[in-house]
């Protein structure tokens, strides 16, 4: 008997991506039959509203799972590697938000839009991916499915909300102190775990996450490796480089693609990409209209625009992607990918 | 019989590269006989200091130019379209820093690091490149000559100083408003002049210049057009997508290559790199050092980090270039320029 209403766990609640992810729920009316509120013990006590009802914060523990559906883990990659593992001993599918399994060769990684059926192959967890690789295959999908893809090169233009709300706050009083003639003192950004830290404010910082040996950053890596596994593409070419801007919410890319078939015309580009799930094309020149980071906030929407060939790659095209990093980014697909486990009946 | 000392004008003083022409002028202790500093004639009687004097701004006219030896262009394109024939008549040489002439085959469009030669070929008129082009290229210099080009593709991250004193004022009292909580009302950029305008605090703006036919904007074509020119490579494929950030000064690139011959192994390509005429590499990975535009500014300096390898492509690099958009961008190229035009004796 499949049920109707679900025992939801979120753990992390009160982070950036937890509160999208409480806020979601609501909106979308998710079928549910008990919600838990987990957090860290310091955040522990806290309260939350949800459907005008009042929430007391628990104390995440192996515990807190007992009865739990389906956990979103959003509380940093060691939460996640300590306690999902007993979220799925509880029986819970967990859908976790952090970069600590999706390269996880037993753990799906999904985006809805490009390869739902895979959340069928879980063994407990599914991860949701990084948030500057969702909107990026969002947009990809269409384009390959049409006329498949040899070639990803993509520069990123990254929120400082993606590092959470203290990078936020960090970013605001820093600006606020530029403004103001004073010196600042960086402590988050670009890494809080890094050794150093650099101004964000009226500045562009190419570094997300911490570098690897290869001279990537993980943030570079994160993009690369997870798009050849959410497209199921090992040979696919894909180049990143991940850089943090002085913007509150909403990731933008600038993608160059070539295409393996074909060399379609941008009119014919653009219809195949508005087409796509998930994506509304805003692209018109003449007007200047084209995404930015500040229209797609709260929106679940990937934003595609500047859509034009390359000048000497007749099978080159270069486009502009923005999406909001803590919805379609995180949160959204989060729950998206809840929805996909339920009508694909691949609860536990 | 060569002159020692020279009579200079300065068209545009008071504005952004203007005020760095005069202050970059002082600075290297140019060998100056008389300095005629021109401006519109609303900004005419206006006062500056250099070298401890006091001058007065007087309008810029055709007769202004008697008796100058080399004249700086930098008031708008419509201004050198207007005034620097006027000023070539009166036996001056022009040193333009608007796009105006840059593109004119009988213009030579000059950064001296990669082409200085080609000031010999001028017929009155020498042009200064775009910002973003003169760093690209000063970066790509050492590289082309060493192993060949093929392609280039950039991403830029542009400042807000490339646009004018007027588009920092807005970029600053919006920053405030935005921080405030008030509305914006954007009334410069992306582009004073066309029709739209956009919020640019906390956002990013894929529009720096007008759209052309091609779905291009004109910034975008100057760096296809004038790294190809500068170059003398009209073979070499160059794509650009250009984007304006809430930065004051300094633009940064994120550029990908592929080299003709050999490939080099990543050490072995800074080394090159670092050995470039006007760079200086920052690139320690591990030591999180890299360039960023707030490190960059009054600087003149090339400066390259994050060189790193192409993990599908054994002949492609990607690296980050930053420099301050109003000195090698601008006034100090614009400065090399005359100096490489009274080294090789090629005042008219």
């Amino acid at each position: 008997m499949s049920k109707n209403e679900f025992n939801i766990a979120v753990v992390g609640a009160t982070g950036a991506v937890g509160q999208q992810i409480v806020r979601i729920l609501e909106e979308k009316n998710f079928p549910i039959n008990e919600l838990r509120l987990l957090s860290s013990k310091r955040s522990a006590g806290k309260k939350m509203t949800f459907q005008n009802k009042e929430y007391t914060l628990e104390e995440a523990t192996p515990a807190s799972f007992q009865g739990i559906d389906i956990a979103f883990f959003s509380a940093g990659g060691s939460v996640s590697k300590a306690l999902a593992p007993e979220a799925v001993k509880h029986g819970a599918v967990v859908v976790d938000n952090t970069s600590a399994y999706r390269m996880d060769e037993n753990v799906p990684l999904v985006v809805p839009e490009v390869n739902e059926e895979a959340v069928k192959n879980h063994q407990g967890i599914v991860s949701n991916p990084n948030c500057s690789t969702i909107q990026m295959v969002v947009a990809l999908k269409p384009i390959r499915e049409k006329y498949g893809l040899k070639r990803v090169i993509v520069s990123t233009y990254q929120a400082v909300s993606g590092a959470g709300l203290s990078a936020v706050e960090e970013m605001k009083s820093q600006t606020q102190d530029v403004l103001a003639g004073k010196d600042v003192q960086p402590e988050i950004l670009p890494v809080g775990s890094d050794k150093k830290h650099y101004q964000i404010a009226f500045n562009a910082i190419p570094q997300i996450d911490k570098f690897q040996e290869n001279g990537y950053t993980f943030e570079e890596m994160k993009m690369i490796n997870e798009t050849k596994k959410i497209l199921g593409d090992n040979q696919l070419a894909v180049a990143a480089t991940c850089v943090r801007l002085p913007v509150e919410t909403g990731h933008s890319e600038s993608v160059y693609v070539e295409v393996e078939n074909g060399s379609p015309s941008v009119e014919e580009l653009k219809e195949v990409i508005a087409n796509g799930a998930g994506i509304t094309l805003k692209d018109n020149p003449a007007e200047q209209e084209y995404p930015m980071a500040v229209d797609c906030v709260g929106l679940p929407d990937v934003f595609v625009g500047r859509v034009r060939r390359d000048l000497d790659n007749e099978q080159g095209y270069h486009f502009w992607v923005v999406s909001d990093n803590l919805i379609k980014g995180a949160a959204y697909n989060t729950i998206q990918i809840a929805e996909s486990i339920i009508k694909l009946g691949a609860l536990s």
